[in-house]
């Protein structure tokens, strides 16, 4: 097992949770939000800012006065003249490229799959679900009022799309971005994990034969 | 097994030899350009005129003209003051559902996911590639310049496309719409018949416990 496995995700959608299982079963490093604490570290940024802007993009009047600087400054730090937004994911973009370094892991959500893009041992994953499901599932796990669930998911979606859709050169959630997609609402998160699982063996002994 | 199977397909993915692979394994009946034979007999429309118009929609000035025109006669055929376009289509769609009420099938393309999207009998698939493979995979099977094949891939998958989108309510290649996508690039033909066979297998086992 070599691939690196980099899971986006509809809100709601258990997403994480298949993630987590995932990696456990394969006995490799999961990052979700520990990527945010990792990049904050070895960027300098503090941790609460990371938290802050996760996944958010913000076209600001800022930026387009900025847009001719530099994002490293000759001494190889990120240039404090780019606003936060792009300092924070070019922070994420570097931290994702030293762990993939490392080895085989599974990174939730922060473009992944686009940083990542030109490495030949990615997988890429996107998990959806149907709105009963992922209203049931935020509705256990978050605070929330039962009439609002529906409208949280569809602006924190349509929050990471625009986000994936700035940075990157694909559109979120476009099927022919992603190696497997899987509506988790039908397989569960252990049916979608044994999925998963077929699908990287089927490639890695497809790789061995090549 | 009770499950109706859907497959969309990117043009060059294999999608339909996939389909044909699992309807076999799975010893049930299989539509591709059946369908078209079926719905001209059952429509009394000339079958040449539904391979011209295969999963083609042409927005005509005509259509606009007859938008109040009910599309069905009163004795329970076609309207013939309808455009071709949408006498054909409607045709299609009946045909679609009088197989799916027969039992288990597998049907390729032609909006069929949208026209039994309320069945829950129904399991809609995705088939994506990488263009490399697409063009190989083209160039083996039409006579076409080298040149040419990827412009040929991106025009024909527009025209599923546009389709799709037309007459359903939802966006052709987005992985929210389907239960399964898979990039048959890095599974091969065998691979992604595979894994949907597992998906389908994963499917009844949870409806049998629901």
């Amino acid at each position: 097992m070599r691939s690196i496995i980099t899971i986006s995700r509809e809100f709601g959608s258990g997403g994480r949770e298949i993630g987590k299982t995932l990696a456990d079963d394969l006995g490799i490093a999961f990052y979700d939000k520990e990527l945010l604490e990792l990049a904050a570290k070895e960027s300098g940024i503090c941790e609460e800012l990371f938290v802050k802007h996760d996944e958010t993009y913000t076209n600001s009047f800022l930026y387009s006065l900025v847009m001719g600087s530099y994002p490293v400054t000759p001494d190889g730090r990120l240039n404090p003249e780019l606003p936060l937004d792009h300092r924070i994911f070019l922070a994420q973009f570097d931290t994702i490229r030293k762990l993939a370094q490392k080895g085989p892991c599974v990174i939730v959500g922060r473009c992944a799959d686009y940083v990542l893009k030109a490495d030949d041992r990615v997988l890429n994953f996107f998990i959806t679900g149907n709105m009963a499901q992922k209203k049931r599932r935020i509705l256990e796990r978050y605070d929330i009022e039962k009439n609002k669930a529906e409208d949280f998911i569809r602006k924190t979606d349509k929050r990471r799309a625009n986000y994936y859709n700035y940075y990157s050169d694909m559109k979120w959630g476009e099927a022919k971005n992603y190696d497997l997609c899987i509506n988790s609402s039908k397989t569960g998160i252990k049916g979608a994990v044994e999925l998963m699982k077929s699908y990287i063996e089927i490639k890695e002994n497809r790789r061995d034969e090549e």
